[in-house]
């Protein structure tokens, strides 16, 4: 199976094929995406939009540069070239068996074939390959783009080398693939999710609770929880001290009790689909599917975000991703030799997340300093300190900033910082940042800043490595001419 | 029934009852709980360490004094003198309603008994009780002190004053109370929970996955969804465009797959129970129940707090809670009648959480300011800038700041700020705040600031009130002895 993967054949460009094509576009893939529907290339574009906006959210890492998307027509001009083929047609498993023989046919052998079925099974859907050893399921869940897990499950004839090579890739672009025993129809998660599904089903049908009432009685209670441990390990928590053994004496009997009515199906007649349809349009009232997307998305990311902060659970997969990603020192966006060095640089764009004002609705206090603190990050990674230089015990700190608040600034306002070198010495970077909205230059902030280069290790100042020093001086020179900012070299007092 | 809810009598202090007894304390409410256990009062009382623990990340906002918790020995010594009663005893129907009847008599009849129950009917609660229209579930989730829902369902002799009342009291302790519109066994939450958890114990059994890997493929994929939005909204989402309908039809078939073995219920024999207690010892690997509770609610606390960003779901209720504590105008901890006003105050502590850290761990640059200006808003508060001055169109804004950083500080270090006020006239006050850790009283770092007082509608400085200029001129004078601290009055330069 090829180590480098560089281009990827999507099969079926749906939401689910679209979310794969937005997920490795991101991650530097150039993408193949074979589609018949003629809105394929807006309704792809649109998904990579929102993903796009949702990982500038997620992450400050540095990403590859993002590679293309191009709709095809045919499953072999998706397959062929191809390093990496996913299928995500619709769930009927003739089709499935016929269009991945005919890119089995077309792709070299070492090329891995994953399908994204919810719950096919994979000994069935290799059953037409010259080549079933390379065949894998490879299930994501929506949107592909941020969600993390992906379930690995080889067929009867999968070798083992196709499941590692998907493994691989899938932790690559930042998911958590887990790898399954044994084939069973729907896997783990799906099992799970048309469990609960069922019983939803039922208590709509017997007016017990209503689409929005279910989906409330999930969100404020149990879901909150899923989010970063499973049922068993929470059920070991509520069993307190005593222990799983002593939780399960308790709460065993119930499974005798009519807590369910999962032993029966429940006819998906036209009565009940009314009524599902009628209570999920109630439910999401105005807001449009895009609308919806995109609040899913900030709500995951926020999740995402929070649960980095604890390392845990999906936080921990994230964190190992940026990790990878701060250690491919992938080029940042402002490149040293390309750009116009007699003006403030311009380092750094954003925006002012929902998150970071007050109930005023303005940005607060630290979310200033956090904004210059991330243009002062680029400025360090375009003078060479990067997280090869933070390993050999070296970086600038700053040990002092002086921050002057010029105008308030509203949620959603798009935002860049500019940035002029005042002086340096070899120990030592003046630096200055202005904060401008972005869509009419006004001047919102500043902050002025002395970085001192330490030694990490022994904890004290020391000169800079001579590649770095020629950076800052570069820099300095070119910013020599500039005249001093206003508010530059102030200190604070009541007699100004 | 009562409208001013001050003492609550606990039926039963175990898992629940002791979350219940954490929940209401720190919302001010005294509490006598009813338990035989000897060792009740050591577990409740690292419960509601751990919920101030988790309250003392999860909110800013000011809470009122907490409550008293007395444990007592009989079910009318909890019942007597309380203004709501809620009972959380075990699972079994014939003891509920026993003690229930004895609560029953000795409370006024304006008094609600609520019932914790996971799925027994409250019809039949309710049978024994000689006031039964005051009767109703009230049931939450574990930890009770920071999940929101609660499932509120009446029986057949319940009134509608009942309902409400319990929705009130629930909903005034941050709760989100989920009014059911019929009784049925297991209610709506614990018939999702339970569908899924009986998948669960069929994977386990049929050594499909393991309880590690089912928790997994939940917090990994659906669960983080269902923290926020439910199964209907998400399945509408997945359906793209064409709406639930659609995806009504997409998925519908799946219906009459085998994706489920929940037609049937696993015999809970002691093969299977050994291997769910092995595979749940393997999982929590060498976590302690109280180092596993705390990882629990940090994560929870986390997502509650991720969500607030994006006011929606639990976010929500818990932006709404803060805001009634803010209008509430809980007096903040510090109180200036009582406190030595000729040294630097000490407003605010806190500790360096794990989210502040950056890779080498240590605090971030934007968090020194955090800190400092959640020192700040404390001293507003102290000097009379609370809620009702700022919807008057008054409020002080920050102008200026210059932060010094003297010591790198790690991840959970305790710390505190002291402020001193070097100066002030009518529109500004001139403050110095001194960041230290706790434990050693190092000096961490400083900022100085300039607050501008400002009409907030018409954007401009303005003289502050006298109510407020008194305070701060009674502090100011209090400190003009105080020396100049190090580091006052700076500019930044190289050539210092």
């Amino acid at each position: 199976m090829r180590a480098a993967i560089k281009s990827v054949g999507l099969l079926g460009g749906g939401v689910i094929g679209a979310g794969w094509a937005a997920r490795c576009a991101l991650n530097g893939h150039d993408i193949a995406v074979c589609d018949l529907d003629p809105e394929a290339e807006r309704k792809i574009s649109e998904v990579m939009t929102n993903a796009r906006r949702a990982w500038s959210r997620l992450t400050l890492a540095p990403l590859p540069a993002a590679g293309s998307i191009r709709v095809v027509k045919t499953i072999e001009a998706a397959a062929e070239g191809a390093d990496f083929i996913q299928e995500s047609l619709p769930e009927q498993e003739a089709l499935k068996i016929s269009l991945l023989a005919r890119a089995d046919k077309v792709a070299p052998p070492d090329v891995v074939i994953a399908s994204s079925t919810s719950g096919l099974l994979p000994s069935r859907l290799q059953s037409g390959l010259a080549h079933p050893e390379r065949f894998v399921i490879g299930h994501p869940f929506n949107p592909v783009y941020l969600m993390p897990l992906v379930e690995v499950c080889g067929g009867a004839r999968t070798s083992d080398t196709t499941k590692e090579s998907a493994t691989r890739f899938y932790r690559a672009l930042g998911m958590h693939p887990l790898l399954l025993r044994k084939e069973v129809d729907g896997f783990v998660a799906d099992r799970l999710m048309e469990a609960l599904w069922r019983e939803a089903l039922w208590l709509i049908h017997d007016d017990v609770a209503t689409a929005a009432e279910i989906d409330d009685a999930v969100r404020f209670g149990p879901g909150l929880r899923w989010a970063f441990m499973g049922t068993l390990l929470i059920y070991r928590i509520a069993g307190g001290e005593p222990g799983m053994r002593h939780f399960m004496a308790q709460f065993g009997p119930a499974l005798k009790w009519p807590w369910t009515k999962l032993m029966d199906v429940p006819e998906l007649d036209e009565a009940l689909l009314d009524k599902i349809v009628a209570q999920s349009d109630a439910q999401a009232g105005a807001a449009g599917i895009r609308e919806l997307e995109q609040l899913r998305d900030d709500c995951l990311v926020a999740i995402l975000q929070g649960l980095r902060t604890q390392d845990y659970a999906a936080g921990a997969v994230l964190d190992r991703f940026e990790k990878t990603l701060w250690a491919a020192g992938h080029r940042s966006e402002f490149d040293i030799e390309k750009s116009d060095l007699t003006k403030p640089l311009r380092l750094h764009e954003t925006r002012v997340e929902p998150g970071w004002v007050d109930f005023n609705d303005h940005m607060t206090e630290s979310r200033y300093l956090q904004v210059f603190g991330d243009a002062t990050e680029v400025l360090l990674r375009v003078i060479g300190v990067d997280p090869d230089y933070h390993r050999g015990g070296h970086n600038y700190y700053t040990v002092e900033t002086h921050l002057r608040h010029l105008r308030e600034v509203e949620g959603g306002t798009p935002l860049h910082v500019t940035t002029q070198i005042l002086g340096t010495d070899d120990k030592r970077i003046h630096v200055f940042h202005s904060l401008y909205r972005s869509d009419d230059d006004t001047l919102l902030a500043t902050a002025e800043q002395m970085q001192l280069h330490v030694d990490t290790r022994a904890s004290r100042a020391c000169a800079a490595a001579p590649q770095v020093l020629a950076r800052v001086q570069r820099i300095a020179t070119a910013h020599r001419p500039l005249a001093r900012p206003a508010g530059s070299g102030r200190a604070i007092a009541l007699d100004q």
